[in-house]
């Protein structure tokens, strides 16, 4: 059984900022801004392991999701994005081998989980938000390394005779390159199956005129060239944004979440943890009081404007269960609040959406909304009177695996959609929630977004838009039987049952990377040819070699 | 680790034929044919389980795969095929639970994998073949069983109060429904996936009007309209075919090949085992000889056609190993025989492929080439004077992980395309092989398909077309270590890698079924949550009840 126990998990928090950065350096010079990666060997979050050659674990991670995310909140006049290392000939070695080792099957999933989400962060800017991203590899590129840098727009080697680029997972350590670089090589970038086949399986990698010629990387210069030319093509890619060309950008302000041993509450997310019950309760309240008015008044409001606040909560929250609550298998999502400032919300976004930062706060809901998607607890919301399930909050009840909404005649309970419904929010499908839900109607997605006013239980049963409307006879039975009966069954099949319920419809590189390359890495991080006495990530770096069964399956 | 050893594995033999089928009966209704299930229970391909309530094991489907195949081609004058049972309220209760608990892990992946491919057989058929499948589901339908309905084009349940579908695989048992079940609910029936969730956790199933409104089944009728009213949505939905009225079909006689103890040799396939080294040569002989002129000569040539005889081989070759050579990790893909010849046979085939027959034999060959991309071996296509890597034949060559051109001064040696290369033989992503190899340049695919003549090595080379082409002097050393190298890797990560690297491009259904849901039930498969001494899949049936770990991964 995996022996993941509470006392076993680090302890991580997900908050940081560029002056408490330990392993990356962020600078900035007009339009273009350099994100170097020097990793401080003795500063992992276990003092397990060492972090050698620009290696990483989620500590050196979450520094990077905080980098980008603070370039486009903080620094609007940034348009592109250097990435590149402070070491002697290394660009980075990739996860750390020996941080993989020591962990338990869960935190592993979970590490990769978080790298892949701070990797499509990346493409979402890119695609989103007119920041170009250049991967700048200044040495070896290895395994994660090499994953790093296909998240980037561009790919530059140094010529120097001796960096390669390389995912030496499957050759030296019996595991895939789990971070979507299968899936990017041959999906993004689009190199041809046979050479991605023979680039899989050679440890030492390829590089040189053959790295551009098999697409692997988009440009090789000599070491005297390299860093002029980085800078000239990212200069050139920054003169393409639409960002705005200068400043001010708004700061990005700790998180000060109340933590006692059972709830964590911000200011509009709170988390209560029953672990004998092994539930968790989510609750999200709504914006109230005064709202801005234009965008002017929401940059002026900083990280203090309701959606991102909420959301940057939201998320924390999120990162906070899957690393600490592992136990948790079921999460009840509810909200309160008043519907009409919601939508006054959602109407306030959608009119000042071409502005920058308002751009950023719609994608950064989206990107939460999709992290709550890919987090492998089942999530039940439930609908009652004082909720705020309007718009975009109702996309919270759409992403669960079921709604119940109390029908009772005694009390008004509702739900509302918005224009936020419409298109903003979309999942790593490509599709909005709305629309994977109705696959089977899609008529049904114009209807009842043209639907002006709230539903009621009945109606919004009818329109399909909850799974349950118990009335008040039996709604506390049939939540309170649905919550037991879910806990009881196995956290393995839930996790497969969900993942391949919930993204019905077309798949994309994010599905992809999710379904199918996670699942398969997951698999593997099992299999004792890979974590077993003699497998091959046990065995590497010590004297042993690996020994596998070889029956092929 | 995995204790899959040779003694273990039942030798299975993929042959059949009505006369011989133990678990279904076929019987001739005009354009309607009722594939009846009534399996024996004591007729399990292994002693150690019974086969209760309509159960099956790998026997039962390679029965139901061949009754499929005989329907497309020795019955053209059927159009519509009723899917139904002669066991009293019960149509199907799923794959053998006892079976599933007492097979290695290898042997559950490749019997889901077969299965899978059954059921997909039936959706070509449906789709290609003018043949439309109606599940009658006259008693109660679990797991596998309501997968299988699932594969059908319409639903029927009856309603008798106690009949339901269900799919009891994640609440009994604690693990997926993986034989297509979760994907085709919400991407093929388009079931919400609220409903879809409900559905997955309740061991019970749905039954009545809520199965009929969740979109489950098509219809329920009551106990004594059941029969007619299929039967009569049998003739309208035969009355639409695009089927011959009537027959004669051919006959598909028993395959005999020469068996020893490391090789199989077919009239036009032979596969040679090595063990010591764990490779395969899988030696294909293109056509021969007199060919027919037209459709009518093809007929009665039979199923000694070469296109017909030679992929029918070349599927049985592949299921031979898959399930009698697990040790098997990398097959060299070679052929033998006269390019021009091939280029005709593609011809002819192309120029009467409105035939039913002809039709029929290109959508065979198809599967087949699907059937080796979907095999977990490493295939390397050897290249070599005397090849007949040719049209048809160069899809091996196109399917195998890697290609081979032996560049030699002295001996000629070419490849060729053919039109049957532009589109009958798609990939299960829905693209040609080429059009998948060539993601990066789209343009390349037609350009290599209008070149009138055969590609030396060199120009395959500079085409694209194949991965390598050394020259004599380094032939010999250059394969010989892509072959021990490769070997020596672990086969889980291969597998891995492969299944990511093989299926660039879109996604569809059946590259859904294949990757997300097949991964993930991999994965569940050995989580001791399932097959762990307190797994729900080892207590099943026993007086214990399953102990979870409960942490989420």
């Amino acid at each position: 059984m995996d022996t993941a126990t509470k006392a076993a998990i680090p302890q991580v928090s997900f908050d940081t900022s560029p002056d408490r950065y330990r392993h990356w350096k962020l600078t900035f010079d007009g339009p273009v801004a350099t994100l170097s990666m020097d990793v401080q060997e003795d500063a992992g979050l276990s003092p397990d392991y060492r972090l050698k050659l620009n290696s990483y674990d989620l500590g050196v991670d979450i520094e990077l999701a905080d980098a980008v995310q603070r370039i486009r909140f903080e620094h609007p006049e940034v348009h592109s994005v250097v990435i590149t290392s402070l070491k002697e000939r290394v660009f980075c070695a990739g996860a750390n081998i020996f941080m993989l080792r020591g962990s338990t099957h869960a935190w592993k999933v979970n590490f990769c989980k978080f790298t892949n989400e701070t990797r499509l962060a990346i493409e979402d800017a890119s695609a989103n938000s007119g920041i170009k991203f250049l991967a700048a590899l200044n040495g070896i590129c290895a395994g994660g390394g090499y994953e790093l840098a296909l998240a980037c727009d561009e790919i530059f080697l140094v010529d120097d005779g001796n960096s390669a680029v390389s995912l030496p997972e499957t050759p030296l350590l019996g595991v895939l390159p789990g971070t979507g670089g299968l899936t990017r090589v041959v999906d993004k970038r689009k190199v041809r199956r046979d050479l991605a086949d023979f680039f899989g399986t050679v440890a030492e990698g390829v590089k040189g005129k053959r790295a551009v010629e098999w697409r692997l990387v988009d440009a090789i210069y000599p070491t005297s060239q390299f860093k002029q030319r980085v800078a000239a093509r990212a200069q050139e890619l920054a003169a393409k944004s639409d960002r705005p060309a200068s400043g001010p950008g708004i700061t990005l302000t700790p998180l000060t979440p109340t933590v006692t041993g059972d709830r964590v509450t911000y200011s509009a997310v709170d988390l209560g943890i029953d672990r004998d019950k092994r539930v968790a309760t989510l609750t999200v309240t709504g914006p109230s009081g005064h709202q801005p008015g234009d965008a002017r008044e929401i940059q002026s409001m900083g990280d203090q404007f309701w959606a991102l606040r909420a959301f940057r909560e939201l998320d924390d929250a999120i990162l906070r269960m899957r690393t600490a609550e592992p136990l948790i298998g079921t999460v009840l999502v509810k909200t309160r609040g008043d519907h009409d400032t919601m939508l006054r919300v959602d109407e306030l976004l959608l009119a000042n959406k071409d502005h920058w930062l308002v751009r950023e706060i719609m994608h950064f809901m989206k990107r939460t909304l999709k992290r709550l998607d890919l987090t492998s607890r089942s999530f039940f919301a439930l609908i009652e009177p004082g909720s705020c399930f309007a718009g975009s909050l109702f996309e919270l009840a759409l992403a669960a695996d079921r709604s119940y909404m109390l029908d009772d005649a005694e009390q008004e309970n509702t739900i509302a959609l918005s224009p936020m419904n419409a298109g903003a929010l979309p999942m790593s499908n490509g599709l909005t929630r709305l629309q994977t839900r109705f696959l089977s109607q899609p008529e049904q997605v114009d209807k009842v977004l043209e639907r002006n006013g709230p539903f009621d239980p009945q109606g919004a049963l009818d329109a399909g838009l909850v799974s349950f409307a118990p009335d008040d006879i039996d709604w506390e039975d049939e939540v309170r039987l649905a919550i037991e009966s879910r806990v009881a069954l196995s956290p393995d099949a839930l996790t497969g049952m969900e993942a391949n319920l919930r993204f019905a419809g077309p798949e994309t590189m994010e599905t992809k990377i999710f379904g199918r390359l996670t699942a398969w890495q997951n698999w593997i991080f099992i299999r004792p040819n890979a974590v077993g006495a003699k497998g091959a990530l046990t065995a590497y770096g010590s004297q042993s070699r690996p020994e596998f069964d070889f029956n092929r399956t």
